[in-house]
């Protein structure tokens, strides 16, 4: 059986375990204590030189990094349900709707982030909160514009996939830093579908064994 | 012909202008200026609903954004040469190790981000410069120890493909922010490798109509 490491809050850990879940694949899972700092320990940087989570171990002891990189081998491995379509011109859209969410918000509210602003810039928690809602929102105003564009009952497709493992998470940390989603109506309906899914809820953070 | 809206010092838009110079693939080349705010303009919003840089303009009309989803598009409909091997397993390290630039690097030093810092934090000329440092310096400690784990010509390969697109411009964005780049012995001999070629030449800042 695979193992992941990952920690129930981490966005990036969250779209791993969704994505299993649509696949119906089961893993062995460990915690990494990012409250602790036990991401930046030796063991959690032998297997992820970023000191980050997730990391996917394969059964023979391969370990995989970066949530979107572990996503793609997941969908080349085990095909069905498929995350991403094969056409090119669809994935490549899903794939930089992906992109708006791994790189230019997550990134940037990320836990390793927010700290430095706190200690070398000394922002406050009023300051830090404005800065998360303003990434957020900025790349949520242009992913609800995107989705505007489409008929379907998710992003781009009537199954849930590779996006959808990216938006619910990022939804989640929208609502923890007080971001409106009342602004967001389709990214909204796209979020109340998947909560509703069994698939869903047993990735979701609260259901995690390390939940605090 | 394809139209590629760019900028020449755009990080995302130099991995592109890589990544069709290795495919041999010619586009009608038009300018977007980040200097002069000509990103957040209507007509580059409307093809670009992140108001960024690049967008891929197809034959037919279709817009595709986010340099790795144009590069994974390319990929797809321009096989030879492959950008991405098809070995899952290689293929995952490869797109985790371009996600550490394309994710937990750039975006956090992208021109947006540094903006904000100076007009919200008021963060002056030498903060902003210790950020962008940090940034890279965390980054590529990562992918230097990586790196060091294959004896490839290029990080896990013999020849430049996916990562190699992205490497290069952080490589010439760490320069600009003086990143010593010492400290990295194997990416820099990658960066070095590819400098040598005329395809990476082509595409180079430097080389591109409206380089200033």
């Amino acid at each position: 059986m695979m193992t992941l490491y990952g920690y129930w809050r981490s966005s990036a850990s969250y779209r791993v375990r969704i994505a299993l879940a649509l696949k119906g694949v089961e893993v062995e899972h460990r915690y990494v204590n990012l409250r602790t700092g036990e991401q930046g320990a030796g063991d959690n940087v032998a297997r992820n030189a970023q000191g980050y989570v997730p990391t996917l171990e394969l059964e023979d002891g391969t370990q995989l990094t970066q949530s979107l990189a572990i996503m793609d081998y997941l969908d080349a491995t085990y095909r069905n349900p498929a995350l991403m379509p094969r056409e090119p011109i669809l994935r490549s859209k899903i794939l930089a709707a992906s992109m708006t969410i791994a790189a230019d918000i997550h990134p940037i509210q990320n836990l390793s982030v927010l700290k430095y602003l706190r200690a070398e810039f000394g922002v406050k928690d009023e300051g830090v909160t404005t800065w998360v809602q303003h990434w957020i929102t900025k790349g949520f105003k242009a992913l609800e514009a995107t989705a505007q564009q489409y008929d379907t009952l998710f992003l781009m497709t009537d199954d849930p996939g590779f996006f959808e493992c990216c938006l619910i998470p990022q939804v989640y940390n929208a609502r923890r830093f007080g971001v409106d989603m009342d602004n967001f109506p389709k990214l909204s309906a796209i979020d109340a579908a998947c909560l509703a899914m069994p698939t869903f809820q047993i990735a979701a953070p609260d259901n995690q064994g390390d939940a605090m």
